[in-house]
């Protein structure tokens, strides 16, 4: 397991601002699953709040709906192909985290992707309309953490090619997110 | 002007898939604007729907909901510091297509930037309780364009270190969009 920090809340939307690619982890009654999603964004800074798109076809849906809870994940380069693994596969037919290490959270049963860079506990907003018409979850950050080696002081700070934040694109192809520069 | 082609709607998603940081125009009565938005995001495949996060201070608001349309631009780094000043200055104050380029659309009355390297034409989807509660819109695109230099037959390919999209992380300090791998 990576070292793990905790983020201030007001800092946690700092934490997707760049738009990367997560894994959604969720938890309920035994049963735990995740999942890859390219869409999901912060929605609101204090209390910070994000938005995910979760298919109703998934387990996650599943798990999501009936714990109220689920952590986005930030993987790195490193964990590309879990990514891609756990994007393609159904959590209805294997345990995905028999190849995903599993660690604890801080506050929601869903756990934490081990090796990622960041995490963010999330409590869902109820809001139907948007689950069903659009498979839209709004969800309240309650804790978030990162790798120091990768985010501190607010700030990404990728310390090697294989700890970059990644970005997928389809059909397998991901960016890894690129070298930062001052406007 | 950068050349464009025509982007198949069912396609379009693939625009933003990655995460790049937009701008959003909009234009109504006679006025038009331009902000940055780094919290946009795909909401479906086809038809393509979008989100996107305008904050009620802003004239884009305004005219967004004026209007009932905007256009989603991808910036390239070359427009990086153009990016970061229409993200910082209000259209209330100044006209921000005094530096930025306007063209126009195919389909809504905002204009596109000139010298992006992709445009989504969207037209609003009205959804009073999101757009009141947490200043989420959902658009629908109904016409999508891309510099075939940078994209074409579904893919992204950069051609050079200014024409990459770009990720605003904060304090004027942005990411270019990396290197493609395969997972």
């Amino acid at each position: 397991m990576s070292e793990r920090i905790a983020v201030p809340l007001p800092k946690a939307y700092l934490l997707l601002n760049h738009g990367p690619t997560v894994l959604v982890s969720s938890a309920h009654a035994g049963r735990r699953n995740v999942m890859a999603a390219a869409w999901s964004m912060p929605l609101d800074f204090d209390p910070p709040k994000v938005v995910v798109v979760i298919d109703k076809a998934t387990l996650t849906r599943e798990l999501v709906e009936a714990s109220g809870e689920f952590v986005l994940n930030v993987p790195s380069r490193a964990l590309a192909a879990l990514t891609l693994a756990v994007g393609t596969q159904s959590g209805r037919e294997i345990d995905k985290f028999a190849s995903a290490g599993a660690v604890a959270s801080g506050i929601v049963a869903a756990p934490l992707v081990e090796g990622c860079l960041a995490w963010l506990e999330c409590r869902v907003i109820p809001e139907p309309h948007n689950q069903n018409t659009y498979d839209l979850f709004i969800g309240e950050v309650v804790a978030a953490w990162a790798d120091p080696a990768a985010f501190s002081n607010g700030r990404w700070h990728f310390p090697d090619e294989q700890r970059r934040s990644i970005h997928y694109q389809a059909g397998g192809s991901f960016f890894a997110t690129g070298d930062p520069f001052e406007a």
